[in-house]
């Protein structure tokens, strides 16, 4: 391990993070509230440190993938570790375990909460509350990318570790560039739903906030009411818009910025993506049909409890908790799907999903015609062996600390339903689970060993899990 | 397909069928019961077709992989047809629907009653419900097979697609020699356990029908009460010994029968299942000792559950769906486990959840050292790739059908743990899940859609879907 390059791309992940702690200092100005005092002294602290361990950069910079693995899962530990400090020593969050689970709940764009009173919270502190949202969406390495050239040609491996799905590699070559455009889009984007948002009537505080939150397919609201606080069927349309637009994968706007209109349109994820939505959208309509007035709300709420979790972002407008349970089944299975890759959305991703389906019936066909090439398309191109092996190892990975995950947070005593989807909601980084962690719940009544589990969880489902079994294997800080 | 061959072969099953209701038909001579003329009858139709068929032997008599699916998958399904038929006419259990579901869960080893009141069946029928675990134990083909050389050396095509687990190509050379020596080892242990049984105090009926449904890994019992109406510690602890003794992989009783002793005591299955079972019974144990009067009936009683469920027999002494989450949560994961490859018992089986972590864990090393090479090593042997393929496949597409089965269960609006503990403990043959199909429950009030999925699980779950995936593949019967 080339412990000194991970220092030092540390110390630039602090420096990232005071810069970002400067908004929700202003906001504390604009609003006149004495939060921001707080959140002023562990920016400070941050930043000297910061700037005191890039001051010298190592001699080498080589690192390799396993160094790009524990560089972004340490990042991702200290950068929640701070994030956390501002939240309890302003006393918003007295208890650090859950200022902590706050924050990595932002960061990983997960968006469960374990607090029962969000109004109570300071503007500021709701505020960075959603900001970390934006910058854990499109990844805080990804955003050091296209601000300076830290590693030379060896930034992909933090961006592999970093950016969400298994389609990176096409954009090895001008990794910077590319990483500036992706945030440009995400950028544009975000400000577009802003203006969308102030048009329904919005103040500026409440569009920036859910704008992050859509953004990053978060899920953080600043208020109790969530939602539901805007009365508006035009602000939730807009909302459906925006969370399938920020989960579609990125590559696809990248395209049609370039012009490739064609390699766009033969994006078959994005494609699947939107089917699975609309197909989920009209069964969940015909399923629920009879608990709304109309069938314009019936499709309104549908369509919104759909993208919502699919998108793993994790806003509610309806009780989906008390929908029939084929809707309520339907929104678990589309927790696993999760987004497209190489969005800012979470769960397994439709790319895995559909190499995986393909994968099976290639097996099945394989046993008819065991002469048949056993070969896997995805988008016209043929698929790798080792990436099909990756995918349907990481499905394994994943079900193995789901499982585990599960009989640690059991010990809660919560009823099964709560125990499995609280930690599938948490993996998937949604948000809303089912029953104790359904819309209308919470995490507040989980014990600190399930938060410290569920947190393991945030982050593993986040960067794919592998960055943090790497950071934690004897055997990667072994010298050779 | 070779379609006459097909026939040829269901012929020879509908003749073992036939053999089969010979006994219940027995039962009802020693019991004075009116019941058995309907078996007599059923017999007898199906003794003649059977013969009609089977007496002209088909010229080509080559069949492949595709034939030997399809054979194994319509034989369980004919079986079953014909086997509710008894049931069904004799008034015994009135619809037909639920003596199916009945009979494929007697075929499959499940062991899930849907019938509110066994106590109101005749002795004949409960005997031939118990029967049905036992054939369908080491199954019917391979009961053919060691009869009658009917496919020459292709027998083995049979015999993969029926047996559960990957192992069985080890016994390719003298394959007909092997399942007899399988069948005799099966014979003895059911009538070993039968003396145990009766020495405990148990009638004759009781003591076979109780074997029957051990020694198949079932779970039926020929009363409402079922294992509790003996009221006696020692017979669950001879059950608890014998639940466990099927569920090892029978190549270990023949490696000892052979005095290959090293080689039986080098089969790491058998280590790493009694390990879990052995764990998991001391963390139930822990979990419910407060339930209990004494240590003693802890542990009968943890382990009691532990390896009934694992060895998916599924008798159940306590109810556990009353324990607490973590021990509810375990044995939930412990009937995914299921039991040790080539043995009676069902679920994934626990050499391919090693696979599956090995190459999980082969993985992470992977990626931490590029250069490591990536080889799966079990009981001391390389794991080839194509095997490691084939087993994630496996987990793949089961849990595809479980996610499907379950959106289909969940249109009878039980509650999720209901839905989902249904479909897993049908698709791994287990018997009882959790809340509304708990040991105090059963699978009456399920519709007549849920049973025909559940009815799909079970055969899918005992033939490890390839069978009945091939069945209904329109490919597979498409001419070259």
């Amino acid at each position: 391990m080339n412990i000194s390059m991970i220092f030092y791309i540390l110390g630039w992940v602090l420096c990232t993070e005071a810069g970002a702690m400067l908004f929700p200092c202003i906001i504390s100005v604009i609003y006149s509230e004495t939060t921001g005092i707080y959140y002023l002294i562990t920016l400070a602290v941050c930043l000297v440190t910061g700037l005191a361990i890039i001051f010298r950069k190592p001699k080498n910079t080589r690192f390799y993938a396993k160094e790009g693995f524990a560089i972004v899962a340490l990042s991702w530990i200290v950068m929640s570790l701070i994030g956390a400090v501002p939240l309890c020593i302003s006393g918003d969050i007295p208890s650090f375990m859950s200022a902590l689970f706050e924050t990595v709940s932002g960061f990983t764009t997960t968006g469960a909460t374990n607090l029962t009173d969000i109004d109570a919270l300071s503007r500021t502190s709701l505020f960075w509350r959603s900001e970390t949202h934006w910058i854990g969406g499109m990844g805080v390495l990804v955003l050091i990318l296209t601000l300076l050239p830290i590693a030379g040609g060896q930034n992909i491996q933090l961006m592999r570790a970093e950016s969400p799905g298994p389609t990176v590699d096409k954009f090895k070559p001008r990794l910077r560039h590319t990483a500036m455009i992706l945030y440009i889009i995400y950028f544009i984007m975000t400000v577009i739903e802003i203006m969308f948002l102030l048009f329904g009537g919005l103040s500026m505080f409440d569009a920036v906030t859910i704008a992050f939150s859509t953004a990053g397919t978060g899920g953080f609201t600043a208020s109790n009411a969530g939602i539901n606080a805007f009365h508006s069927s035009y602000i939730e349309i807009v909302l459906t818009v925006f969370m399938i637009l920020f989960s579609v994968n990125f590559s696809f706007y990248y395209m049609m910025l370039a012009r490739r209109f064609k390699d766009a349109l033969k994006n078959s994820e994005v494609w699947t993506y939107l089917g699975i939505i609309l197909t989920s959208g009209i069964i969940i309509s015909l399923n629920i049909y009879k608990m709304f007035p109309s069938v314009k709300d019936t499709l309104r709420n549908a369509f919104f409890a759909v993208s919502s979790i699919i998108s793993t972002t994790g806003f509610c407008t309806a009780d989906f908790d008390k929908w029939p349970q084929l809707s309520r089944l339907i929104l678990v299975l589309l927790m696993f799907f999760g987004a497209c890759a190489g969005s800012t959305g979470g769960g397994i991703k439709i790319s895995r999903i559909m190499v995986m389906v393909k994968s099976a019936v290639s097996e099945v066909r394989h046993t008819i015609h065991p002469k048949s090439v056993n070969a896997i398309k995805f988008s016209g191109k043929r698929v790798p062996t080792e990436t099909v092996r990756n995918i349907k190892s990481f499905f394994i990975i994943e079900m193995i600390i789901l499982a585990a995950s599960a009989l640690v947070v059991s010990l809660d005593n919560f009823d099964s339903t709560s125990t499995v989807t609280a930690v599938i909601t948490c993996m998937q980084n949604v948000g809303p689970g089912l029953n104790a962690v359904g819309p209308t719940g919470n995490f507040a009544s989980f014990s600190v060993l399930s938060k410290i589990v569920l947190i393991f969880d945030m982050l593993a489902g986040r960067l794919e899990i592998m960055p943090l079994l790497v950071l934690f294997s004897p055997s990667a800080w072994k010298k050779n």
